[in-house]
């Protein structure tokens, strides 16, 4: 009841009276001061189950982790030539897209990707010469793949994160498989997961927001449609009877001085191979990566707390071309 | 990037345009529907250090923990006769008001209460015998006076809460000790503090909102003063040249059925001697207490995270009369 203690918030800082978007970017402006990083935090060895929650999950902060993995046999085993003569004759599903952009937007268009199965030695020989097909390919299939369609190497990595699931309390609901063309693009979005992002082998570069962010990035309503191959190209097939699906209208590649996004500040992270990046809970991002890189990430559950309802409810205050959940 | 994914959050159950009003009670409805207990949650032994962090902690919930402090010696030592044999010579701080209530509203100001200094014998006596004063007295200086003007009898409890320090990955702040009549009230406030209640002696019952509550909870500007005896009865005595000071301008345990209180929804606890209360930071709380009661209570730094930096961006929507810090 110290009614005199120091107030350490804008309140002694800022005078008058503002309006909602001013008070909304203030929010952006304000976490980047109070406990955001410029960059991301790297860390050399896996923490602690409880420095895990305290410092990384409770304050929804991203940190690369490095030594966190290094006992993998992935690492070792995972060359284009083994994956080939141990998975070759598997049929697996890969994502094809005339433009490396698969769940992004397109011809004013919400486009998923024309989900190709195909023997794996045969992506990996597309990989190998990308000439032999005009479509840009990228094994994405976000079912937790690395236990199903591809679990005769998921022995290769561990079957949880043991840190995370201690600090967490619960095991990972999805291991993903990534590999892919250095044209594959994963556009702009958030999850409601936290994240652990294994690279093991090239590097995948992370463009990054914070929640409070919201305000600086724009959602609009599509169409949503799927890529088809056709004849010489691709083209795009509505899907009919489906709700139309919100989704970030900006690109941080692309020159975005005309929009609201131009405002905001963007924390890029390149993780390389054997490093794990900790990517919080609807955190806001993009991906792209190197030429043939292979990842692995766990996704655990989120909490759906006090943090979870304070970023809805800014969700709520935002313009209707904003804070849609994707 | 589920596009898909369930979506649990107000979006699918609320159409239409909501106003500022509204999405902020809605903020405090679905607080509570997502994660916030009705009821204060018991457990019957104390957390481990993570549990502590992730049950609690991170998510702000509040939690009465049984035999956290069995083993203190306060338990058998603290009865009246043995506190006036061993420190009843010492010199102390009592609070002294005319009415029960220090730090609250009076005459339209913020009164603080007479500080008294007076032999703890003296205090004793007054508190076995209240008629022998016209002042209600509290011992509640929360300058951490278990180690100071206590600190004799502070070899009687732990010096701090191991497994709440080892969660917290730091020490206590302050360590307060709380002795006083049965008519001493508490008024609402919050702190920014972890804190960690333990009632030693009779019993003690909080008013409890969460942080989300802060649209239903109204503050004014008052000049602040102070209690001073004066002859037969008790004086304000105004602090000049000081500013104004926001406080909450209701009272839970009045008809509020005029005020935006009156729709909020209190959740009251009452601990036990033996018992220590999770109270978590910024949450707002009213307390009173049973006659002779004595308490420890232990303020741990809180974390000016993600959390704090969405409370105060609450707090900027709120109209001019709510939202200000105490």
């Amino acid at each position: 009841m110290s009614y005199d203690h120091v107030n350490i918030t804008w309140e002694t800082r800022v005078t008058g009276v503002m309006e909602l978007d001013e008070k909304l970017h203030f929010l952006a402006q304000e976490a980047r001061e109070l406990y955001l990083p410029t960059v991301v935090p790297v860390i050399d060895a896996p923490p602690t189950p409880l420095a895990f929650y305290r410092e990384w999950i409770a304050p929804n902060k991203p940190v690369l982790v490095r030594n966190a993995f290094n006992h993998w046999p992935a690492l070792s085993r995972w060359s284009i030539d083994s994956l080939r003569a141990r998975i070759g004759e598997k049929i697996v599903t890969v994502a094809v897209t005339p433009t490396g952009y698969a769940d992004a937007i397109a011809k004013n268009r919400f486009v998923m990707p024309e989900e190709r199965r195909m023997r794996f030695a045969h992506f990996l020989d597309i990989l190998a010469d990308p000439t032999l097909d005009d479509g840009i390919f990228y094994v994405q299939k976000q079912n937790s793949n690395l236990t199903d369609e591809f679990r005769d190497i998921f022995a290769d990595v561990d079957a949880e994160i043991d840190w995370a699931s201690i600090a967490l309390g619960r095991r990972p609901d999805a291991v993903n498989f990534w590999m892919g063309d250095g044209r594959a693009v994963t556009s702009m979005h958030k999850d409601h997961y936290e994240n652990l992002y294994c690279v093991v082998a090239g590097e995948k570069t992370f463009v990054l927001h914070p929640p409070t962010d919201a305000p600086f990035i724009p959602y609009k309503y599509y169409k949503p449609g799927v890529y088809k191959k056709c004849g010489d190209g691709f083209e795009i097939v509505d899907c009919v009877d489906e709700t139309d699906v919100p989704w970030i209208c900006v690109d941080p590649l692309r020159d975005n001085s005309e929009s609201i996004y131009g405002k905001a500040r963007p924390i890029t992270c390149t993780v390389k191979a054997g490093e794990m990046l900790y990517l919080p809970s609807l955190w806001f991002h993009h991906v792209r990566q190197s030429h043939g890189s292979i990842a692995v990430n766990y996704w655990y559950d989120m909490e759906y707390d006090i943090k979870f309802a304070y970023f809805e409810f800014l969700s709520k205050l935002l313009p209707s071309s904003q804070g849609t959940s994707n």
